[in-house]
């Protein structure tokens, strides 16, 4: 499903396969669990990177198991949707940078994924990031559209990407302030990831910290997940 | 006042005759019946384009229409004011993609129609779009400034709208990212409209899920204007 | 500790000598008595003007005060965080146009300043822009990050800001839409901030209406300094 290494002081977190990494719960948990350990380590001035084999980032959820569970199907669609808010949750309070390396496609859930992250770098040569819920007649969950609001601010662009349903790609999400980078192959992108991702680990800064003034950056989406500590100024000094 | 026709799958709504335009109850009456019309039309993958006739598209509320009631002519401001906030609701709420054709002069309220189709194309020859409230002394309500703040985002475009009173014009709205296109003639303008249109209703989307998804896209000023109606996303599955 | 002289219609407050201008509790008094006998005054038709003597604009809170406290120090901080926010305040609801001519570095708590005028120019051959808060490891105020979040919209640019704790120079902080101008020297950013601010003056706008205005176009740092005071439109008919 995948795996979870460290090299140097970058976490790098890779969805294994060629397949379309669909978020089943089994996906998520596995997802879910490698957080926990890179949250768990207590070295400081560390950062994640997040990125997929094969061509495919992450499809989105995984509908047609949602399906297989006939009358019940609904019921798996709010239990996939609600285990993975958890994951946008996880990462947005993760106490260091994080960088999503985009290596493929990125739809729906699976474009949500990455925009979870601080930076995001995307390969050029094929893949886009693409929000389909209007083509199939789904509403988006609260949570998709406050990530959205608040990672995609130019409301031209926000429109194209859940109103148009606009299939972009990297080049094209870079001129309308969605992704960071684009990169010529999906090893160029994430050796750019890793780069930065080095970079940011070496400031060294104090993850709780970082945490904290990410949560209100992104104010309204971490509000819809429920993300509000708060630290006191002064109890820093 | 206004007519309106449907060309293929797209409505036309025009304001009619060389006027200003300006938005008086008889006018706003009349413009309401057309979306009401609009609305009741079952056939699914639709759009709308409005657009007008002469050298204004709407230069606002009928100021003259609301002093000549004497005693009774902030009532009558407020008057146009709520009745008006119920066409920008009704644009809002459309169950299908929406396009301004800006044929000439957009001020105050008529800027306000302009933004709030879902696209907006502008001719660059002429005419320009003027917030003109701090010019005349006049603060906006509550539904103008959301709206602004909705579909201009980035600070400096809108403190030059509403703190500089500045007239734009077409291709300096594009690159300030308040509307999408500029076109060379009115008729170029209705006709590049018309296209965007046709493309968007060939879509053939869910027009409940597209409003749905609008108010979401733009949720500061869909809850001023009261548009909190949600779907669920596993009712649809 | 700083200066307020009117040069034709144009109020100028300048933070005089060549230090840091840290922001203590008699700094802070200062310019809120300047700003007082600004609103004070009753010529319509002005505008502001706020700059700096030296290579810095203002180097932010005045830490070693705060730490001279003792055990008093977290208090410390917290006063000058209270006392700064009233002079923020004080810009976002003053009756006249405001232009901040940021001839040297602003950090922090002065970066904050520079960003609660409407205009922001800034020399571009020294100086930056930066908010150190993540290189210490101090969270930011509430109201800090509400006005980043009010004028820095673009969500990649408010991120380099706060969660890279980039220095930030004046052409590079044009083109992430932060400031307004780069201009080549200190003498010619005043110049240009004075031009703006006489051009603006000379629009008469209503001060009263001009404030209104501005609170509602950036409603979020408005709403958490508690500046809610609105016309209504129909009263200035």
């Amino acid at each position: 499903m995948c795996t979870l290494e460290k090299r140097g002081h970058v976490f790098v977190l890779t969805l294994t396969g060629d397949g379309e990494h669909r978020l089943n719960p089994t996906l998520i948990d596995a997802i879910q669990d490698a957080l926990r350990r890179v949250r768990a380590d207590p070295t400081p001035g560390s950062a994640l990177v997040t990125t997929a084999k094969g061509k495919f980032f992450s499809n989105g959820f995984d509908l047609n198991w949602a399906k297989a569970g006939g009358s019940a199907s609904q019921e798996r669609v709010h239990q996939m949707s609600s285990k993975f808010e958890q994951i946008v949750a996880d990462l947005m309070s993760l106490p260091m940078p994080t960088v999503a390396a985009v290596t493929g496609h990125a739809s729906a859930a699976g474009c949500m994924l990455a925009l979870s992250h601080d930076y995001v770098y995307m390969r050029k040569d094929r893949g886009f990031l693409y929000m389909s819920e209007l083509d199939i007649g789904l509403p988006f969950p609260d949570y998709f559209m406050a990530m959205l609001r608040s990672k995609i601010a130019a409301p031209r662009a926000r429109r194209d990407v859940v109103l148009r349903a606009a299939k972009i790609k990297a080049e094209e999400a870079v001129e309308m302030g969605i992704i960071d980078e684009a990169h010529s192959s999906p090893g160029e992108t994430v050796e750019a990831a890793m780069r930065r991702a080095e970079e940011l680990a070496g400031r060294k800064w104090d993850g709780e910290v970082y945490a904290s003034i990410r949560k209100a950056t992104f104010s309204e989406i971490s509000g819809v997940l429920g993300l509000v500590k708060k630290l006191d100024i002064a109890s820093r000094l």
